[in-house]
């Protein structure tokens, strides 16, 4: 019998991945349990990149988790591969054949996501869990070569992972035909509840959506954004670098504490509420919208150009400064998810 | 001669006003130099609200400005008003008629700000600085019937400014003609390099924006995403509360240790590029702007459906949350703003 509470596979080792393997090797439930991790990955020289890589997320995790798997320092990638706890798989088959839980971060391409689900899904468990990391693609669209496309659901992080708290929870069926099933317990509602199970037991609580969209939630809005700064830019109303210290100046610390709606239901002061605001400066949120610009990827040379600012302004960002920013991020956090 | 470096005279006293009040009357410039302060508000009992109101921001300014004009504690609104550092002012031209800078924070009206600009305009001296804290009405909108509308700069603040550092300065004129006058000082230039002389010399270094458009850069932004989370909640993908906690977990720590063009040329780790973000997942960013939504103020009853949600989740806002916040966001200001 396994030593471990969870058999998890990972299918794919890239920034995202990498961060997955360190969090569930370095987390435990609240009875104790610690997660086995086969690692699945075509490139070429796999030992030799996870040598390389895994130990900074694996320090990274120990350094900032409540609930580290009982080890006095991060433990080496060799140690993790003696015990056993770390395997890296020769075959998609062979890593998922006793998965409890099968977490894919591969190449954002349709073609690709649906051969592997099916893959997955002709090799793993019937009781395997079933989670893509995709930053947009849904699950319906992923599924389509599976037996049981139900059975996929979408949990996108925000990167990295190992930091950020942040797991949308989307189902294909989100939403889909809810009314005429309801008081039934759903297959797809017991995934969904063994997924929070797991997490929650490791302090995370991923947030269910509730419809299916492109992009899912944090994408979305994030993009919104993007698109106007990019605007901006393109106009000539500001620097890159300028829009960024904008930012951070006003909209991220505000929603670094509150988000959106809370702030602005507050933004009248006490007593006041998001009724008030619309009522106060209503007029000045319209003429935005309605003064707001549009972008296209491929459309007119402004992407090169904003790219060109960009590294201009910023250079090659290097590993310390990623650390710095992860240092910082995990302070906010310390403050604002108490 | 007067014992301060600068008079100011404030127009207006609400939130913002009375958080700018505490900030000139609470930092002192490099050499020493205090800023006496007139307010004009026409309110009934103006006395008593001042009373009331202003000690709360005066002790948040104090507890948390580096630069405090020499106090040893939060100083009380009876003694700034009998050493004469702080006048109520009977009328507007009395607020103004010594005034080396007058700070406008009005109604967001455009009728009310071109008559209350003309009326400063005809009663401060010629050498006064005028900044609008006008959250979208241009500089040149309300400057319709000054004379030099030129002298009207916009700076706008981030609520509370006491705590957000960020000012926008946009001039009437931004990017107009500019090549025209190259080399040559135009009065607009000294009207910028001396407002940035008085912010620089007490911690801010406010963001020029380079042509003026409406609700400048941060609340464009702001409204881009808003928009788009107003539309994901009318659509029945999240709540607003879910959206909120979606932004706190993610965009909002992210944005506030760097903006979003630093933060998508970090996005693929260390030494790759905006470029490379854009070539990995540009089919995403596409597909989130093609499919992005658009809610209209006054189009359908979702604003209505939307405030009664927020306040179902949310309640009416205290004084102490409204403290909460701030004093979170303090904290992260302390992080990232080194």
């Amino acid at each position: 019998m396994s030593n471990y509470e969870y058999n998890a596979a990972l299918i794919g080792t890239g920034t995202i991945g990498l961060s997955f393997a360190a969090l569930h090797l370095m987390t435990i439930s609240a009875s104790g349990g610690k997660t086995r991790v086969s690692i699945y990955d075509p490139r070429p020289q796999l030992k030799e990149y996870i040598d390389e890589t895994l130990p900074g997320y694996l320090s990274n995790v120990w350094a900032s988790t409540a609930q580290k798997a009982s080890y006095a320092t991060a433990p080496t990638v060799s140690s993790l591969l003696e015990s056993g706890q770390l395997v890296l798989a020769e075959t998609l088959a062979a890593a998922v054949k006793d998965a409890d839980l099968v977490q894919e971060q591969g190449p954002e391409n349709v073609a690709f996501k649906q051969k592997i689900w099916a893959e997955i899904e002709a090799n793993a468990p019937i009781s395997a869990l079933f989670w893509t990391s995709t930053s947009g693609i849904t699950a319906s669209t992923q599924g389509a070569l599976m037996l049981q496309p139900e059975r996929l659901l979408v949990l996108h992080p925000f990167n990295p992972p190992h930091i950020m708290p942040l797991l949308e929870l989307v189902t294909s069926t989100s939403g889909a035909d809810k009314a005429s099933t309801s008081g039934e317990k759903t297959e797809e509602d017991v995934l969904v509840q063994r997924t929070l199970a797991y997490w929650n037991s490791r302090g995370r609580q991923p947030v269910i959506l509730r419809k299916e969209v492109t992009g899912f939630v944090a994408n979305r809005l994030a993009m919104a954004l993007l698109r106007e700064a990019a605007y901006l830019v393109e106009q000539g109303v500001a620097s890159a670098a300028d829009i960024d210290r904008i930012v951070e100046q006003s909209l991220g610390p505000r929603w670094a504490v509150h988000g959106p709606f809370w702030s602005y239901h507050a933004g009248g002061g006490a007593g006041q509420g998001l009724g008030a605001f619309f009522d106060k400066i209503g007029g000045t949120v319209q003429a935005c919208w309605d003064d707001a610009g549009k972008v296209n990827l491929g459309e007119g040379d402004w992407q090169e150009r904003l790219v060109k600012q960009v590294e201009g302004a910023y250079g090659v960002l290097g590993e310390s400064q990623l650390k710095d920013r992860d240092d910082k991020m995990k302070q906010i956090l310390d403050v604002t998810m108490q």
